[in-house]
């Protein structure tokens, strides 16, 4: 009786071994990846929504003031300021390069083992998150500068003046903000799509 | 002869074949990983005197004229202006991220197939282009306003008066650009690193 007990403990253990072997081995693989491609999908359908109103919002921020000395009338719009300009040729190829780059990613929630999209998305991406970020960063300056002026350098604030122009500049800069933070989204899950395969 | 010459020239060519299968394999594998790993460290060691040298130039910047009116003495340093102070602050932080990323960079030449640190230091240098670019983007803005003025905010270029000041600072962005440029390379080579395993 002892020795046949003895004998059925590890025959049972290397059942449920075994057992267990089939649960890990059974999902799909490569699923998650599938599920990667998809929430990178949408995350490009939100930085392009971003991107194209961050520049159409400060394409169109432009105010007049309703008084007017002898010489010129007083009247801010993007551009005056050469930033600004800037940041809406920025981001309105951003938020193009975002659209087209929408079929790639389309590529990659089909085919979630292909390397090809995924390297070529990754390497474009990090080109365009420096240029978001260099135009977002430098017109925050900017709307810094025009909410607060300067002291030493006797740069006087203007939002004072011209407070619904400085209401949409420092909408779009918060927007463009927007676009950059899923950037780097972007890029980290593509890292680890790529790093784990 | 006919039949004999046909026969030999399909055997011969499935040799030359053979011996170019053996050719492509001989090179070891992971060879240009290490490769990469090693222009990785050296890239690294040049982004931290990039870094360093900015956050540096920025923080000795500073000059008083010779002259001073019944009220005040006119001064610039790097803290009469915010996003110098930013500039100082995050350039800093990322010359120590660098200074602190190299012995991972020295794992991946020692292990070139190592996963984990070449993920590790992608996603890290994502964050740290990021705020680096931003840093350099929004101090660039200022530089522009200081040198060439705003007309339509009535904002005057201060760099008549304050030209060492002007050249220190803008000294001070070019060097934080050349540490951006470097980082999107360093990204752009482990991207390609991590897919072609």
């Amino acid at each position: 009786m002892m020795s046949s007990t003895t004998i059925d403990v590890p025959a049972e253990s290397s059942n449920v071994a075994k057992g267990k072997a089939v649960l890990v081995a059974a999902p799909r693989p490569g699923g998650w990846k599938k599920g990667i491609a998809i929430v990178d999908f949408v995350l490009r359908l939100g930085a392009v929504a971003a991107a194209l109103g961050a520049a159409t919002t400060m394409a169109t921020a432009d105010q007049t003031l309703p008084f007017f000395t002898q010489f010129f009338q007083f009247e801010a719009s993007y551009d005056s300021f050469t930033t600004f300009q800037f940041f809406v040729i920025t981001m309105a190829l951003v938020g193009c390069y975002l659209v087209l780059s929408l079929p790639l990613s389309i590529v990659s929630i089909i085919r979630p083992h292909a390397l090809g999209p995924k390297l070529f998305l990754i390497i474009l991406d990090t080109v365009f998150l420096t240029l978001a970020t260099a135009s977002a960063a430098s017109a925050a300056a900017v709307v810094y500068v025009a909410h607060n002026g300067n002291q030493d350098s006797n740069w006087l604030a203007i939002c004072n003046q011209f407070g619904d122009f400085c209401a949409q500049t420092s909408g779009a800069v918060v927007s463009s903000l927007v676009a950059v933070v899923v950037f780097v989204l972007l890029i980290v899950m593509s890292a680890l799509a790529l790093g784990k395969h």
